[in-house]
């Protein structure tokens, strides 16, 4: 991957900034597991995902989590560079959930160019936009219709009633039993699945860890 | 209120994109009550609040509300304009909390001058950033903590046992109690008061809704 195909702005740059990314850039290998920004204690630049997957979630001080959303290639980390906005008040950790190739900005350099540049500015709101959407919906489905305890639940049912962790379930099936529409229950069985809580085929959904689903399942009942 | 006070990115504009700023801009009174943005249904433009108090909140299906957050004076409402941005893929409504003086705003005269001035990009970037950060601690407070429902029911039980509605808990006695901290429980205090539960005052906390709160004190059993 190269800067100019990543940035839709690259063409609006001087020479100048274009030669300044460039020389700023840096690419790194990352282990799975590694812990790449830690909440407020560090503000280590932004992310580009060349290859793998970075997770970015938040702790409870009982220290469970929740995946707020994934960085897959071509997404950018905006967060690990929080101390680029002032109004940013909140701390996440993200975390490579894979071997990861990604390349660094370094902040400083960056946020230079987001001052100069209406261009920058401007993708980088729509970053923000994008991510704030992924924290609404996992907001909305969670905290408001218990969509998560209440999918898990249905699974949980239909495995003991088939005694089977190979459920035949069809999505539009799930939705009609939760009143939900289709389009919601395919978005949470996958992030259900990047969870690691079930694996997605054309044929039906397997249970991959049933006492994570169990835990979500009993929150239902609440 | 002028529009070079709120914008202080207002002398960086060119006198073209001032005057284009100022022909658009228009002033609007609005009642109590009058829902000025209501979801995906339309796109009215931005607001600065001038007098009074909006409030950002979403909706369930059967209806319940969640606040989002407050918007007073020389505050910016971005979202009743989210057409703006492609990345915006969540639905807030937008009401007068109180009769309140509001400025106008256009959405496709804000969004050229953002398209064009890195400064009023970089100020919106600011503001989306600080919605962000609301809505991050609302859901760190209530989903995990389920800061909201403890507070609540400990403010109930202090009434019951003292067989009063006005509280001499302290907020550092509150804290201590739920192991959280002195400043996270003024600011569920705050919340609870913008929600019309209590009225905080020097010597305490009077409960001004006990209805509400005993139905949010229910869910801490859950």
């Amino acid at each position: 991957m190269t800067l100019d195909q990543f940035f839709p702005f690259w063409k609006e740059l001087t020479p100048a900034q274009q030669e300044t990314l460039t020389r700023f850039v840096t690419r790194r290998s990352v282990k799975k597991g590694t812990i790449l920004h830690n909440g407020s204690e560090d503000c280590v630049g932004l992310f580009i995902v060349e290859e793998g997957q970075l997770r970015a979630y938040i702790v409870s001080e009982e220290g469970k989590e929740i995946s707020l959303y994934r960085l897959l290639p071509w997404d950018m980390c905006l967060f690990s560079a929080s101390c680029m906005m002032n109004s940013i008040q909140f701390d996440v950790t993200v975390i490579a959930e894979q071997d990861s190739e990604i390349l660094h900005i370094p902040t400083a350099v960056y946020q230079g160019m987001m001052k100069e540049s209406a261009s920058v500015a401007n993708f980088t709101n729509e970053i923000m936009a994008s991510r704030f959407s992924d924290v609404m919906w996992l907001m909305d489905q969670i905290l408001y219709k218990r969509m998560d305890s209440r999918l898990a639940a249905l699974l949980l049912e239909e495995s003991q009633l088939s005694q089977t962790s190979q459920l035949k379930l069809t999505h539009e099936a799930a939705a009609r039993y939760l009143g939900s529409a289709r389009e919601v229950i395919t978005r949470m069985l996958k992030y259900f699945q990047t969870e690691g809580i079930v694996s997605l085929s054309r044929g039906g959904i397997a249970i991959t860890d049933s006492e994570k689903l169990a835990a979500l399942a009993k929150d239902s009942i609440r």
